[in-house]
């Protein structure tokens, strides 16, 4: 088996397919739960995410290269073995973390930073970063990319004077652009060098179940050339899927929504698709209606812990005082464990144990939250399959 | 059905029996699972508590007072309900915690006290403390009493000259014996209030599966004398089960054990006898070999949450260096879900979460503890069954 993607049915640009690893197949589109540190936060356990029919988990090289170190977790038998987690699994490259560290140092060949942990001095580049995920053991890892930032950060104010601000405003676009441009060219070497590093371990030739599949990013911010360009130079590349890096990361919807309606359809088609840290549930949906497969968020889970439940009529803010006596449960289709399809726990008790900082309460609204966006995907590939997917995008943005 | 107690078996004083309550029956000896605010710490849910067989939960009086508060907890049919828990449930009269806050002023009458949440002025007595533990819908509740510290608080630094600390020390254990004189007195007063407040909404000859049943506080310190002028009047009045209060809060263990050995064959021993706040392991054993039934306390949860796990053959301090690539679990005898008789989650992951300080570490580590008392528990009853208890007890202390 050389090929991972199977492609079963569109409707318009969305995509619903199977994406084999060796841990098994897993149907597009699919959100991967966000375990971070080799646990999801808030106390979720592999077995909450087996009663949530969560498919598929991300963790960050980043921190797990810090603490507790790949080597450990390789002589532990790797991340599923030390975790107790038997679905397929993807690790990032760690770049996306390093590059929203404050004080690095980003040369050709790699980047030198401070660990958040104890300011110890830190060298990764492609080479490191794809052996770093070699031994983590993820079914799915990323090469290494550049992720600049959507904006520059600027040490001086900008003009008050409107027309001095207008050609201040033209300048910074320029620098970005050109930030951007040099990302897009290292990206584009970190990837040839991650392939390179990834064969040195496993012959590309090899059957996808038998060796961790290898996913390209494709960078160049918010300009279409430059995003062009990226596309054109990765996608030349054997890699077993592609991602699109550098978005989500300060830009608005629209522009992000512009750059996949530009982007999205030109990746390649018998290969997944990965939009990386996206996003809300809209988000979501308007990337699927532009064929993208794959998503990762730390949105659902952050947004729990801090009391905002996401359900099918729109967000609920559960410490708001209107929810003190509440007997209905978050959502009532929910058949998560917290929801139980109306049975389960009520948007009083939440809310208290919210109120009180009880973890449990942060632990519920997660797995429902997680639950919820599995649900969407679950929902938006029977959507495709039934070729209902437009009508069923307008009237549920709607209701959202 | 108004006899709650069936002694099944004693060996040497310990005691195994069933008490009866309208939320089912419970196997003595056991200890309660201590759910604070409605909720277990740590994002321990009542699923977990299943999966561990945890047979009867505590609540917090004091804690539930002040948020959500009982009107709330009764609006929404209980505590039973409110948590979706369908264990037999205890709750403590308030006292203790009320005891323990600083600023208080207390009269024959009751107590005046400040919220630790807003510092709002609240008063509590025998009637208000029945009042709100009927609204709150536990099985059992606990008379009102008062709890005095087992030494005093003093301003003045004692005197160094040793002549002088001799008789220092003499009026101060005369000042405490009078401290808790008065208490017991007021105790017994409080108790009768709490008997007269509790008979005002449930006919004491109501079946037992269909009211709540009411203990009694037995108190007197570590003073022979004061604890059985206690012990006399509390057990003289018509309370469904007796407990022993104002240990555990100072005194040594030694001191603790000694007062077991001059009280607790004396409570009746058709009534269940109940140790509040108690304790370690070794306590527990110690107390059910002088004839305590009932058990709950904070520790074996708090210490999980600091890292300390109960296994059969000691405590293990899991952030040590020497559980770094660990692949044993924390004890391989324990079925609980963290464990898995061998099959579960390592010590080396264990460690690594509590590094990390991941909410699922403290999760994890509480649920194996909780699992650890109640398999401590179950094993007692079996052991005093086969009347090998004692023999039992000699083994176990020398191997925890």
């Amino acid at each position: 088996m050389n090929k991972n993607f199977d492609l079963k049915a569109k409707s318009g640009l969305a995509r619903a397919g199977i994406l084999k690893t060796r841990k098994g197949d897993l149907k597009t589109p699919f959100f991967m739960s966000v375990a971070t540190r080799a646990a999801i936060k808030a106390g979720v356990s592999m077995d909450d995410l087996e009663n949530i029919e969560a498919p598929v988990v991300l963790c960050n090289t980043y921190h797990l290269h810090l603490k507790p170190g790949e080597e450990l977790v390789e002589k532990m038998g790797g991340l599923h073995e030390f975790m107790k987690c038997d679905k397929p699994m993807l690790t990032d490259s760690g770049g996306f973390q390093v590059f929203s560290i404050k004080r690095k140092k980003i040369t050709d060949e790699g980047v030198w930073f401070n660990s958040h942990i104890d300011g110890k001095r830190i060298w990764i580049d492609a080479e490191r970063s794809i052996d770093i995920q070699h031994k983590l053991g993820a079914d799915m890892i990323m090469a290494f990319d550049e992720c600049p930032p959507s904006r520059l950060q600027n040490r001086m104010e900008p003009p008050s004077d409107p027309a001095e601000m207008k050609a201040w405003k033209r300048r910074q676009e320029r620098k970005l652009y050109f930030k951007i441009k040099k990302a897009v060219e290292r990206t584009t070497a970190w990837a040839k060098r991650s392939i390179n590093a990834h064969t040195l371990r496993y012959d590309l030739s090899l059957s996808l179940t038998e060796r961790p599949q290898l996913f390209g990013i494709v960078q160049g911010g918010c300009f279409k050339d430059l995003r062009e360009q990226s596309l054109k130079e990765i996608t030349a590349l054997p890699f077993d899927g592609f991602a699109m890096g550098g978005l989500a990361v300060g830009e608005t919807n629209e522009v992000m929504y512009k750059v996949l309606d530009e982007i999205a359809e030109k990746l390649p088609a018998d290969k997944p698709r990965y939009l990386m840290g996206v996003g809300t549930p809209r988000d979501l949906i308007e990337a699927v209606s532009r064929g993208i497969d794959m998503f990762d968020c730390v949105l659902p889970a952050r947004n729990a812990r801090h009391g905002t439940a996401y359900t099918w009529n729109g967000d609920v803010r559960i410490t708001n005082k209107e929810f003190e006596a509440s007997k209905e449960v978050l959502d009532k289709s929910c058949a998560c464990p917290v929801c139980k399809n109306g049975d389960g726990y009520t948007r009083a008790y939440l809310r208290h144990l919210m109120n009180v900082e009880e973890e449990l309460g942060k632990r519920f609204m997660t797995i429902h939250n997680l639950a919820f966006y599995h649900d969407l995907m679950r929902t938006m590939r029977e959507q495709i399959m039934a070729d209902t997917f437009e009508e069923w995008k307008e009237v549920t943005l709607n209701q959202l």
